[in-house]
């Protein structure tokens, strides 16, 4: 999978992608990461990206000529099965959604900052358009690294069986049940009894009560 | 405001408190963001701060003897508003839990890594309980990011006119009307022309409208 990130701030994205499982997957060859500086798609003084917007009103406007640039010119490189725009009014980004664009070659994911970008570019070269969840961020980079972060985890071979994506909340609907680890006696609190059992199909059936009490009392939307 | 984050990645975190918006509020002194590293409040050897979880299974948990230390000598130095964990089984982040967020004095962000942390640690410690959405990240760090981005941008003073957040999606309860900038006439592509009017009044029903439709359109649910 190859994944292009364009963005104002590539600085700001760095790090993500230099820990962790991000980090391991790019090693591994599983995915590709490349980031775009949308200035260098720009022969405006200053490496100017974004104006004020037509009608008045705060907040900067990144313009459609250096997107369809950065854009034209990675199509013409390879095909991509989505170019993403991460915007607070794209659809809520779920696990479903995750799991199938894991399924992708390569996408381009265009970061908007400050007011957004230009409605041209959404009506042209956008074909998804992802939000995090109701809430608004400083820009789309945050958005673009979660996103990632979602999509290249299930990559098979990103994980190792100790990080299994298998008996994460959602994947079945439900939310987790709750873990336990050492030690079983911590300053008087005390890991439930069924877990150190030894019983397995008891702990799985005591999980799955778990699970189905724990979605029913704070997702209780999940079970519908 | 001051936001200590307890993580077992502090080197993830950091690009993206080091541009941009968030930047320039540290800068400016309107918010202290302390990364704490969970391993330097683990005496065990190899600095392990997780283990198998009690019944078996897949994936680490954090333990909560690390945890209990660094949090209770955070409480020592000072109070804290909240004590967030971020987990996808968590109550769902939106614009007014941001907004209230926002006003707090100090806060501190647990994050979880691989399967979460111990239960003891959530029935003891955490006051709040958040998740971006419905899907799962490789760990809290990214959570914790955005968590923060949302919250300390809408401090006062952290943006500028530029960059209001007042216009912004959900703040009213509808959705972004849209937005352009030059060239009116892009490759035959037009600006509507209400927009290049000067006519303020009707820019400003324009705008409603089609931040009406827009949410009718893509969101119906936010106008119930």
């Amino acid at each position: 999978m190859r994944i292009d990130i364009i963005t104002v701030l590539p600085e700001l994205l760095r790090s993500p992608f230099e820990a962790s499982i991000l980090k391991r997957a790019i090693e591994k060859g599983l995915v590709e990461v490349h980031l775009h500086n949308l200035r260098d798609y720009t022969d405006k003084s200053y490496k100017q990206v974004d104006d004020y917007q037509f009608g008045g009103g705060a907040g900067m406007v990144l313009m459609i000529e250096p997107i369809d640039k950065c854009i034209t010119e990675l199509k013409s490189e390879r095909q991509y099965d989505e170019v993403i725009y991460m915007t607070p009014d794209g659809q809520t980004l779920n696990q479903q959604m995750a799991n199938s664009l894991s399924l992708c070659g390569n996408i381009i994911i265009l970061c908007g900052h400050y007011k957004g970008v230009d409605q041209r570019v959404r009506d042209t070269f956008i074909t998804k358009e992802i939000s995090l969840g109701d809430y608004v961020l400083s820009g789309g980079e945050l958005g673009a690294a979660v996103l990632c972060d979602t999509i290249i985890r299930l990559i098979p071979g990103v994980l190792n069986d100790e990080t299994s994506a298998l008996t994460d909340s959602f994947q079945d609907g439900l939310l987790a049940p709750p873990v336990y680890t050492r030690p079983a006696d911590y300053k008087g609190m005390k890991v439930p009894e069924v877990l150190l059992s030894g019983n397995f199909p008891k702990i799985e059936e005591w999980r799955e009560q778990q699970a189905l009490k724990r979605t029913e009392r704070l997702r209780p939307d999940l079970l519908k």
